[in-house]
């Protein structure tokens, strides 16, 4: 049976002359289970955190501010690079079961909001050290 | 009897090397009720978007970049001044029947995130212009 992978879904941006309205997820969404939290993440520009794995949670990854570097690992031991930002705006849907990690790309920092289906648990989460796997992080 | 008005709630944020995480909603605090949409509103320098009210949904306000003036207007039809944002992180609860505004106080721009308790709808929203109050905007 093949696995669910990571799910991009383009998000619509209304242009506003007083600053512009982006879309998210609504609970009408394909990639919407369940409401369990909502969190920001900032990730310093050049800086890393990875690798984390969700045992049960699906995560939905918006990134309001910035531009982020996301690698996920697939079923054949290959890594997927997504970048999303304000320049390539989407949401991402990660299942349970994906190792992945980030980077910021942005100057200063950027933002990851964070909409996962639980409320936190760090007893859920899995972590291995950066240099557990060989993916070449973009400069 | 009393008509509720807006809640401030404190919220945490966890200092890391990488970038700090940002607390913003769980199903489990005290202002939530359901989930049903997130979005963001950017507001631009300067710029004002007011007024307007919500007749059916309540909102939980979260600034996690810039610095954000929101005016509410009570039942004695004076006006609560609230700034939130980065450096006065906390989430803001707007049950509906509450005028609002807000005016963004960082160069460049704010985000707002927006966490409703249905899909945006259009018909419960309605609006006055801005001239329509006489709240003094902070410079």
């Amino acid at each position: 049976m093949k696995r669910d992978f990571v799910v991009e879904t383009n998000l619509k941006q209304i242009s506003m002359k007083e600053g512009d309205i982006l879309h998210a997820l609504k609970k009408t969404d394909g990639g919407f289970k369940e409401f369990g939290e909502i969190y920001f993440s900032k990730i310093n520009y050049k800086k890393i955190k990875a690798w984390k794995m969700h045992t049960q949670i699906t995560l939905n990854l918006v990134v309001p501010f910035g531009n982020v570097e996301f690698a996920f690992l697939d079923n054949n031991g290959t890594f997927k690079t997504i970048f999303i930002g304000d320049k390539n705006y989407k949401r991402v849907t990660i299942p349970p079961g994906i190792w992945h990690g980030f980077k910021g790309h942005n100057r200063e920092f950027s933002i990851i909001a964070s909409i996962i289906d639980q409320v936190h648990d760090p007893n859920e989460i899995v972590r291995k050290e950066l240099n557990s796997y060989d993916y070449s992080w973009k400069d």
